[in-house]
């Protein structure tokens, strides 16, 4: 096993990742520009190391230009691959948190009370979660990004003090299943960063790219967006984050730019 | 009936004070210093306006006098009275709210929550209740004076957003009945201050005196000391405490010194 694949094994051992969705992943890390294209053969060289058959890269890429995430274009007997403005738009919005070195800045986040005898309360707090970074605490209460916006409305708002927040709003945050994920993830982006090796070609390069942001953003887009001081304390997210980014500055992106098409 | 009737029969109208109580008024208005003492001739000179039998007010000095509050000297053929100084220690801590001229200073509030999974954090949560001003807000959640001081502990603490304190907050602080009380004691006070005379002697001072501070206390003492940003917006306490502070000034406690005992 050459080191390339041992870094592949290592970060697909034990996952089903779904096809379309590591499709997104490459779109959202190599060709988010305007101009960008991907060919289907330098897709299929891209996923082909992860084991994705040729059927099924098809079927996905058909399903996302179903979905008007990405589209199409012939280009002599092969196809050219982009992504739509809709695409576009929500790979750059999930890209400023997936790339970002470190926890949300200047976000201040309100603990926010509804009560039970007023139904307008709960609607208003229903709209907050709904519309915000939030995370629910009781029937009647959530932590959610930001301030208060509604002064007139039926909603308690305040500001936790941040020293001595306990653990069990953290655990509400941050489920018991995700710290684990995030310890599991810790210990492959560990061994990945031991095996890294030197002197990639531009698809090897894509494929570990791929991958490594793909278990990232999985586990990272599955929470919301909370500040360092909200996680619980096993939570290994900062790790992973700064793990994170030490080895995609190990296989940096321009080293891809050769595989997109002209 | 003359004008100090007049303002007698309106503070006492339809209230039955109980005359252990109204004493404890009379104490803690006029002879809260150490030296200070009354004579039983006089107490039956100030009480007797407000109806208060010979007898009952015997029988109220007694029980005082059994509670520890207060206790007595023979000086001849009558008996001085003067606060112990437990009685003192009480009438001390409640006269810096009675007469306080605004709402509390320097404290600021908290919203302290506990989770319902932890009895260790309910039983924090009581312990905050019990020992500091504080108003429930649900089975799990208090507004309690101060801020955090159990860094470590099982409370989320955080501070109350004031612009935007809902109603149903401000009614959790302050009753119904109360806010029925603070408007007909307004009433009271707005006829007291046009109908008040000059001139009126020192025991017709400390009677109204004495009539005055006892309508206040009883209704102020009966909730939690809250900031004015927490008061329902049809709470009459600041136009009470406002009304007060002028009736107080215009019969001042100068005008009694002579009916203490030497």
């Amino acid at each position: 096993m050459t080191p390339f694949e041992t870094c592949v094994e290592r970060l697909t051992r034990g996952e089903r990742h779904r096809v379309w969705s590591l499709i997104v992943t490459v779109f959202g890390d190599l060709a988010q520009g305007t101009d960008d294209q991907i060919s289907m053969q330098a897709m299929t060289r891209i996923t082909d190391p992860i084991g994705v058959k040729p059927e099924a890269l098809r079927v996905a890429l058909h399903r996302l230009r179903k979905d008007g995430w990405i589209d199409s274009r012939r280009h002599g007997r092969s196809s050219l691959f982009h992504l739509t403005d809709f695409g576009r738009e929500q790979s750059v919005a999930a890209a400023s948190r997936i790339y970002r070195a470190g926890p949300p800045t200047g976000s201040e986040w309100s603990l926010v009370m509804a009560t039970p005898s007023s139904a307008s309360s709960q609607r208003e707090l229903e709209d907050i979660a709904m519309t915000r970074e939030s995370v629910a605490l009781s029937a009647n209460s959530i932590l959610a990004e930001g301030g208060s916006t509604n002064n007139g409305g039926h909603l308690f708002w305040s500001r936790p003090d941040w020293p001595s927040v306990p653990d069990w709003v953290k655990a509400a945050t941050i489920g018991a299943d995700i710290i684990k994920q995030y310890a599991a993830l810790l210990a492959t982006f560990r061994e990945i960063s031991g095996a890294l090796p030197a002197g990639l070609d531009p698809f090897e390069t894509a494929t570990l790219r791929t991958l490594i942001v793909h278990s990232w953003r999985r586990i990272l887009l599955r929470h919301p967006d909370v500040p360092d001081t909200l996680l619980p304390h096993d939570c290994k997210l900062p790790d992973c984050r700064s793990q994170f980014s030490d080895l995609l500055d190990r296989i940096p992106r321009e080293h891809t730019e050769k595989i997109k098409a002209a």
